[in-house]
């Protein structure tokens, strides 16, 4: 079945209703339906609102509080921890963004480490926050259990993503966002719709040898770490998320490692939890903490026009990170937002019970 | 031919009495000792002792100063600027992480960039020096161009290490000290000695094809991203090397990209530098900025300790970042430490130059 296509405004609108019906205040739905979005206009379809219909069913599970209270539990002059209330990490997200950009404003670097949240969207989003303000934006979260460290045939960690946004002057922003696994499983989700084999050095089976089956983590299989196997660096892979798990959630105290909530409402959470909900960890680094802003920005527009140029294999062309989501976010804003049918059928289903138009 | 075996003190000994006779100071001469020492112990052979002689020959060349004197150039309350005056990296890194931990005491973190430095050593060394003080350090360093970014066929990046130390209760230290490229370039010095081929993966030959001759850099190849291919995420290598560039070199003013220094003596510099010599990144996180000491400790032995039993495939067993090196210095600190016949006609080659006494 080939996919639907809808306007950003389309899209924006039916995703604010059901964020209203949950209960979210009007300034809270606006904004995490931008994040949303904003993953959908980059080409991020796994994070978009292909995931709003997860979001609904942790808050019919009561695992989402739709009206959170977001307190700083802990600060220093440039750290704080805070407590997200159980509420969406869309929006808890922005609001430790917030306050890690208000302490890089008054002494040069802002780091927010936060518990007691949510699934916060993609990470690059709230490291962006912090780029658009001359600022070097940092974002990671852990994640539902889908990772098996190197030599392990048990799930450990999440994909848990790490984004870096840099400010230039005029080129376009410097975004990396990337799970700290081989494939992101948005990834995976992609290939079980197409009903198509993973490549090997994705995922391995429930006994830890490679597997090509995208449907293997039903039958206890698991995500590699980047580097797919030791020989390749897969340790590294490991410890980059290893390190995501602790700044987001030993810092806060939230669930680390296997204890992470899980996002699908129908899993149980941990009956032994060590922390509370899950843990991101958001930074923000004033540029002129460093140098001069438009110095920095003409040597980061240097440093890209330099890498563009790199001599390519043929045919190819060497990308700055951020080029291929920055390219499909110009053409989906004019040309429209693809859906597959069966994601359209998931959200239309929420929608009629919550007595919503249909998308 | 067979290594020779060394006593820890016996190595210190030659390797200080090099150091004064470069022109170091006393204090300059052992604390540079300490870092090379520490890569032998904890067995990253390719950056202990096997160094040595390459700072001597950049020195005979002038491109580092024995006697620097290390300033702050600009600097916030959390962050800081230094210039490493021409300085051996390993004497100009550790200024520059006592910077960051004095900051992290007053404001909570602290965080240096470096500029006009050179080679630091191993990343490792510098973050545990913060983890010794309940700090959680991270180190990184921009280095000779060697890397190919994805696709491309030019060598843009160093091997561009990122190491994380964080402190525990009982349990050992987290270390995490990686190359962002799927083997460090040391692995391949190994199998050129060994005269032994490197797996598919690691290196590519000049048009950007696979290669597993250890001696392709000689020839126009590049090692390669973490990730390896495209498949298997070398984009996202591609991606951790160039943040550490950035926060390296274009936060602090060093030479970036394709004009960072090299490290062998007898290649040039950039014609047209972008920056003062090779940056680093140092950074100190208070874990007391976050929460009690104690009760992060705690945790981090919790989180150690349920890793290590993790279920793993036959006949493994699932590491900690760290457990290599710190078995490998348990054991070389009574054993002692095996130097390649290679190394030792290189180092005795310096000594009698020098006027000292053999290994």
């Amino acid at each position: 079945m080939e996919d639907n296509i809808y306007s950003e405004s389309k899209l924006r609108e039916f995703t604010e209703a059901v964020f209203l019906k949950m209960g979210c205040s009007a300034e809270d739905a606006e904004k995490a339906t931008d994040v949303l979005l904003k993953a959908d206009l980059r080409g991020i379809d796994s994070h978009g609102v292909a995931r709003l219909t997860g979001y609904v069913r942790l808050w019919e599970a009561g695992r989402i509080n739709p009206t959170p209270e977001v307190t700083i539990v802990h600060e220093t002059p440039s750290t704080a921890v805070i407590d997200g209330d159980g509420g969406l990490g869309l929006i808890v997200a922005i609001k430790a963004m917030e306050i890690a950009m208000k302490k890089a404003e008054q002494v040069g670097t802002g780091w927010v480490s936060v518990k007691n949240s949510n699934h916060f969207g993609i990470a690059g989003y709230h490291a962006m926050l912090a780029a658009e303000k001359d600022m070097v934006g940092m974002a990671m979260t852990n994640a539902s259990p889908l990772v098996a460290p190197t030599f392990a045939t048990e799930r450990m960690l999440g994909t848990n993503p790490i984004a870096v946004a840099i400010p230039t002057a005029k080129q376009p922003m410097f975004v990396a966002d990337m799970a700290t696994t081989t494939a992101a499983n948005g990834k995976l989700e992609i290939l079980q719709r197409q009903e198509k084999d993973a490549p090997v050095g994705w995922i391995q089976n429930k006994e830890g040898n490679n597997s090509t089956n995208p449907f293997e983590l039903k039958d206890g299989g698991a995500l590699l770490p980047l580097g797919s196997d030791r020989e390749h660096g897969s340790h590294k892979g490991y410890a980059l998320g290893s390190i995501v798990d602790i700044f987001s959630a030993v810092f806060s105290g939230a669930n680390y490692g296997p204890w992470a909530p899980p996002f699908v409402s129908f899993l149980p959470l941990a009956k032994d939890p060590v922390g509370e909900g899950l843990g991101h960890f958001l930074g923000a680094m004033r540029i002129d903490a460093f140098r001069p802003a438009e110095e920095f920005k003409h040597h980061m527009d240097n440093w890209i026009s330099r890498f563009r140029d790199t001599k390519a294999v043929e045919g190819k062309t060497v990308l700055i990170p951020g080029d291929p989501e920055r390219e499909a976010e110009a053409k989906r804003k004019t040309d429209g937002i693809p859906l597959n049918p069966k994601v359209v059928a998931d959200l239309n289903e929420v929608a009629e019970k919550m007595g919503l138009s249909l998308l």
